[in-house]
């Protein structure tokens, strides 16, 4: 495929007007002004349009989509006891392969090119993301209140199963990780064998980390350090770690971010949605930290709308710290595309140039929204939604396009959940 | 037209489905359960759509999309002086009605039947209104620095021109309010004066509060008193107000809006990107207060997405106060319907009931960020975009279909705008 005529944002996220960019293979081939001699076939007509590098929503729990709208207007603990396990204990694998197809088309529509899930029903998720072509890193998250041999915890065994069936496949498209679901979900021994098992292996740690003050507070309570410290003494940050939510880290904590490299995914909606905060991203982004920026799931969101989230990221610090000149949109962009793939190990994506993988979309400048264009990265991350994205391109293959979607069916889905959620909240009834 | 077999948003805010709506000479006429007898003509295919009022944007000064992403990472005393004032110099009324034309293709394209806006060049704002067929409230805003007779001051005497010449026109679509641009860009005298000739005329006074901290605080240095007090003391609440911002109000404001029945429009994504701060809008809802929802202009916002405010409306105040149960979806969705109609002095528009204005749109519920349906309400405020209206009706007029605009000339307008911004800032520049 060829996108000529069309304007990108190149490696330095400058704008260039009227390039050409061919893909074959799954990778960028070719980016010029000039017309390639080679034919890729099928030519797209960039005039009027932007091509830039997909986004990456980097925490997501893509199959509790089937959640969305369930359980409303509650804190995080009621939240999670009352209505979100209570429906997951009804939950099975082809349930999740539903929810995981329907996240994927929300997410395709609105730019996303690469999440991060984190979720059980393994074989569910993978199913959904080689069947519609979807790129993910995907973590078995750990839950164990009991101090035991972590090699006999059936989560963790489960990590270790789809890490030997899936991590790598389908050409690198899909990564495992490893994942614990938080540190007030699991003894200290888990945490520390989990850390010692991890290092050295070069996957990805996937962990929640203070979201809420009770839970932050509590820890402290009880370890006399924070979660973060917790993790960093179990040598969990001594692999790649993606923190969720970092609310209420600490300056502390941040220091020990800066000094492993570890990523901070900022979920800015959920943390407002379900009362917990608003994590201080431009201190972080001061001291150097890599952040990326991701939905949480549809529960507590609920969308999976990663522009509305770029948005929230960009305009939240100024109004909390009351300086306008805080997080510019190239700040955001950054998080959204690099910082997220850096994160997911893929050094390979996130940026428009030859030799990096085709993760792409093209969005529309040609709405009332885009005029006038002073500045192109000011209207994407201030002005843009998701109806500006018109393609989206994942290693090369277009997976939606002008309100299509080439490998999910999405009437069927539709049907499909609206039958199971019914299905599943008669049985949640019957075991009140 | 007759909408058939659709869902309806009912005056009680419950959903009733497989509805029939017959809108005719602008008016909806029928509302019922039976296909009504009456031949509408055009009949609307309502299967898994959802007719709901259309929304109102409180607070917005539509020529301003012209500065879209002119101003950037600015707080709001550089952003006015600095960027914004230079430029407004080298407008004019046609330069005017195409930055309008710009946003009200906007706006209907995210659902707004209604505006209320407060700009300069009256007559440039208003050609656009009634070419494009947008339902608007306009006020002309006065700042003066001089202690002069109020009826000699240049601004004020055209509100009262334009308020001849429109007020009440098209059948009631255009309404002229009264304004005052805020307390620190008006002398006392002028306030005073202001707020006696407003007094008993039954036109709605709108102006711009406590938008930051420096400007609330100031007052008080000067005056002894908040800007709410020294409005309330000239008599400017005794006319129906709408206050703009409110960001610093405090607790004796807030009794003050209550007293006088005083509307605060809330603006949350210009405070937050301008640096300004949160509105309490939970603490304004506890006492009260009737609260709308505004976008303010593309300049500070950067869209005039109406349903991205809604969403911001309904999760910032849970994140302040670190509570997820307050500022329910349907408190949301009554801000921006029937409290903003109220505060623009439209009690027959905002509800789909038999007699009332058609200012309706359609939402489709056939995309994945729309399922499941366990609560349609939580849907609206949480999942859905303005890529989910795909229909907006004004007065019994369609406006917006399909992504296709009836009355505006998109292609146009985009050009003209282009064309135009180009020549101001060379303009701004030779004035430097």
């Amino acid at each position: 495929m060829l996108f000529k005529d069309i304007s990108i944002i190149d490696e330095n996220l400058n704008i260039k007007n009227n390039m050409y960019v061919g893909v074959a293979e799954g990778k960028i081939e070719y980016v010029g002004e000039e017309k390639p001699q080679k034919n890729y076939g099928e030519e797209y007509d960039g005039r009027k349009k932007l091509l830039s590098p997909g986004f990456v929503n980097l925490h997501t729990h893509s199959p509790m989509t089937l959640l969305r709208g369930y359980a409303e207007n509650l804190p995080l603990d009621r939240w999670l006891n009352d209505r979100v396990f209570p429906f997951e204990d009804q939950l099975n694998c082809d349930r999740a392969y539903y929810g995981t197809m329907l996240s994927i088309a929300e997410m395709l529509s609105s730019g996303t090119t690469s999440f991060t899930d984190m979720y059980f029903f393994g074989d569910g998720v993978m199913k959904a993301v080689i069947e519609s072509g979807a790129k993910t890193n995907f973590g078995r998250s750990i839950v164990s209140f009991a101090d035991e041999d972590i090699f006999k915890n059936d989560r963790f065994r489960e990590g270790v199963y789809l890490t030997e069936k899936y991590h790598n496949t389908e050409n690198g498209r899909i990564k495992i990780d490893m994942s614990l679901h938080a540190e007030y979900t699991n003894m200290p021994s888990i945490i520390q064998q989990f850390g010692e098992y991890t290092r050295g292996r070069g996957q990805i740690n996937h962990i929640h980390l203070s979201e809420t003050k009770s839970e932050h507070d509590a820890c402290k309570e009880k370890y006399g350090k924070t979660p973060a410290r917790l993790f960093y003494d179990a040598g969990i940050m001594d692999s790649p770690a993606i923190f969720a939510h970092c609310v209420w880290v600490e300056d502390s904590d941040i220091d020990l971010f800066v000094e492993k490299g570890a990523t901070v995914a900022h979920c800015p909606a959920s943390n407002l949605k379900l009362g917990s905060g608003v994590c201080n991203t431009y201190k972080l982004l001061e001291k150097g930290v890599n952040i990326g920026i991701g939905t949480d799931s549809a529960a507590s969101n609920n969308g999976l709308d990663i522009m509305r989230e770029m948005y929230l990221a960009a305009i939240l610090p100024k109004g909390m710290c009351n300086r306008a000149d805080i997080v510019t949109p190239r700040d955001v962009f950054k998080m959204a595309t690099i910082n997220g793939y850096k994160a997911q190990g893929r050094a390979d994506c996130g940026v428009i140039k030859e030799g990096f993988k085709a993760d792409l979309i093209v969005m529309n400048l040609n709405t009332p929204n885009m005029y006038p264009d002073f500045d192109i990265f000011n209207n994407i991350i201030y002005s843009a939604d998701k109806s500006n994205v018109i393609l989206t391109m994942v290693d090369g293959k277009v997976l939606y396009k002008n309100g299509e979607f080439m490998t999910v069916d999405v009437e069927k889905i539709g049907y499909e959940v609206s039958r199971l959620v019914r299905q599943v909240k008669s049985e949640v009834k019957g075991n009140d």
